[in-house]
């Protein structure tokens, strides 16, 4: 029920603009003030071509295997050590598969890890850089190590000991994890969530390799047919005659203010000559930190503002991101937007604080609250994606509605952040009228009343985020 | 007297080639085993030509002011706030107004800032990057920011208020200190050399800007003869007619197993067809760690060098690299190299675990001894720079002397670190016969004699490094 719309929107038909000129438009820059240089790579002018942007290495990576080798490669894994996968890395096998991280065909081996590390990006074959901010790797204790021996291959499993995929050209190498943490975070104080859950207890070496996935991953949850691979969503972009594709990434339930600006992103767009943007709303959907608003709940709630026709879904493609979320700020804003790139996204929009959350430990966020958005227009390897950044909506209450920020008389606006949204949705207190169209906001209110109190009879508390 | 031969050395004539051929070698690559990728944008043939390796940017940055403008620069100073200079700050003003941070203009404003944190390098207008990995930066606390107001000019003064320089163009930006130490050093432990000398302690700001350095910086110290510029050594490369400069960064005493991995390079240069490479032995001249071993006692320990035959004079240039040190291991040895091609180097010899010491807490290295010379063949902006990974050497017990450690008879060979080697200079005690000629080391006996007890009757303990 939650998701009949979804399950047509992709296979919507449209009869804008079928044209496949070339054509050029000025150069594109939302009227926000930023204090630092733009990026000077970047030329005057670009180019709208009718195909979309090509993915970072020329070519989507594909890692399943063909339907009529998978009883030979099961086999084959028949007689290698087994590595169990957590969840977690089953997402990342996902994310993997599909070339959301292409050009990668598999997890991490050394010389990529340290480049990720060091300089957020990968150097190719070609001495062209793209971007890789953020460690996709399998990590192994010393055991698991010693049972693999001098096997060239693995067999990775889930936790019910199915086999996932095979991890073949294996590099076993150290895990720094302190240093992982410290240069991906840019802190390592206790607390951070990805970290606490998949590498403070994790073994001390790292495995990486060539994936070959047996078969494309599915979670079952009735959420599957959201989710949809780069290829997917390129050939969906391709069947709406998409001229430009503006992503939005977002892990929230999206209030008026989101809307606003996606909205406004298009007007602008349109303005600019292109003749038919796309955006795709692309929710996370891989882990999240105890007091997000789980998957399943935000898709309900995604689903009300299409309904409720806060958003057009002529022109909007909702699909689920199958990524796990860091929390690492500027590090991770730049995965979230080269992720896109793979799924054919050329605009890419980015707010305040993208990927940020609380200090775990001090009283104030973690990250400065533009330095997402400003490493993220310099970041190498994103040069082909025009970055939009955009001014903070807040809720204007002289005109009841959310509205871009103006300082001038910012008595009138009212900040509402996502611990306070969902403080209020907890308490069953209403936002201020205009803040959430009211479909989308009894789908919070009804996701609290859900929760069980857990076993100290509470309820996750907010954290800072 | 410690310094005669250097003082004459610059300025040695030779009479080895003097053509000016440009011709072609094949690939270099030393025995080494290494496990990663090779850069693979390095092409299979580089190209040897008379004329030195260009600096970053095109063009070598000259900070100083010229010298009719002096006194009109001093009286535009004496209207302005001022900001006092720690010795280390001073030390940085002496290297970006030579240019080794080329094409730095001054201490970074933040979008260099967040780029060296993230990337490790900057892109400049032409799209190109160069290499920056460790922040040049300013820090002012909240009352000297206050005092500057709306200044957009800033006098830099010394500790006895003597004028240094003006800071034009200023932007007043944050000082993320624990995010600054993460991403430089990988890691936040208490006890980072740098860190708490010049960070913790430091102001919430950072204050970026061009330079206009009033005069030349100079110490007094009766070394400062040996400070050559990038300017002045590319002089004197050119004056020897040299066809290949190799850079030997150091800030230890010289022992046998340095000289033969910078003999030996030598040898394989000649071998690969250049006619005339000359040693840029490089000691660093700014900051270091207390129990290093001072600057003015290395000169002379390194003179000794020379003098004994170990290394020869006639193709080798010692000079002064008056960067402080970081002690930051993979993300510092970028900075050592990429400062080395602004003086003219084209190659540069890297060994294990440079710039790295001890983890100040727990008992390892903090980095993996590795790591450095992987991170500085992929590290973006050094393409041109070719990266001489050197096998260890060790004491050959067969030999009775320093060789290149052979694993196949690993208990033939003697490791002695450098805070062995400190340590048995302390005690009086003598090392292996050759591992470092007499003289050499009779110079550290007598700096380790020369060493007053301290308040509590102890001389400075060697700390792992």
């Amino acid at each position: 029920m939650a998701s009949t719309i979804f399950a047509q929107m992709p296979f919507q038909s449209n009869s804008l603009n079928k044209s496949s000129n070339t054509h050029f438009v000025p150069s594109f820059r939302l009227p926000v003030s930023l204090s630092f240089k733009p990026r000077t790579a970047l030329p005057n002018r670009f180019r709208i071509r009718a195909g979309l942007i090509e993915p970072d290495g020329g070519k989507l990576v594909d890692l399943h295997v063909a339907e009529p080798e998978r009883e030979l490669k099961k086999r084959e894994a028949a007689s290698l050590p087994r590595v169990k996968l957590s969840k977690i890395d089953v997402q990342w096998v996902h994310v993997l598969s599909e070339g959301w991280a292409s050009p990668l065909t598999g997890f991490m081996r050394e010389h990529e890890f340290l480049q990720t590390l060091h300089f957020n990006s990968l150097r190719l074959a070609d001495g062209s850089f793209v971007n890789m901010s953020v460690p996709i790797v399998l990590a192994i204790d010393d055991s698991q190590k010693a049972r693999i021996g001098e096997s060239n291959s693995v067999a990775l499993v889930d936790s019910d000991d199915k086999l996932i995929a095979i991890l073949t050209d294996i590099e076993i190498y150290k895990h720094p994890k302190e240093e992982r943490v410290a240069r991906t975070w840019g802190t390592i104080a206790p607390g951070l969530p990805y970290v606490e859950e998949t590498i403070t207890n994790a073994g001390n070496w790292l495995i990486g390799g060539d994936l070959k996935v047996i078969e494309p991953i599915k979670y079952n949850d009735g959420l599957d047919r959201f989710r949809l691979s780069p290829v997917e969503l390129r050939r969906e972009f391709e069947r709406r005659n998409a001229d430009a594709v503006f992503a939005f990434q977002l892990r929230n339930p999206v209030h008026n203010g989101h809307a606003l600006l996606m909205t406004d992103t298009r007007r602008r767009l349109l303005e600019m000559g292109y003749e038919n943007p796309i955006l795709l709303l692309h929710p996370l959907g891989g882990y999240t930190k105890a007091d997000d608003v789980p998957l399943d709940w935000r898709m309900k709630q995604h689903e009300k503002v299409l309904e409720d026709g806060v958003l057009d879904p002529e022109t909007t493609v909702v699909s689920i991101f199958p990524s796990p979320m860091h929390y690492a700020g500027p590090t991770e804003v730049q995965w979230h937007a080269k992720a896109r790139i793979n799924a054919g996204a050329n605009f890419y929009i980015v707010g305040r604080d993208p990927a940020g959350m609380g200090h775990p430990v001090e009283k104030r966020d973690l990250y400065d609250a533009d330095h997402g958005k400003k490493v993220l227009s310099m970041a190498p390897g994103l040069e082909r994606l025009n970055i939009l950044p955009f001014r903070v909506a807040a809720y204007d209450k002289t005109q009841g509605k959310m509205a871009f920020f103006d300082p001038s008389r910012a008595q009138d606006f009212l900040f509402i952040s996502g611990t306070k949204m969902r403080t209020l949705a907890k308490n069953k207190e209403n936002p201020p009228a205009g803040f959430m169209c009211p479909g989308g906001w009894q789908v919070l209110v009804e996701y609290y009343e859900s929760l069980t109190p857990s076993d100290n009879g509470r309820i996750p508390e907010p954290v800072p985020a």
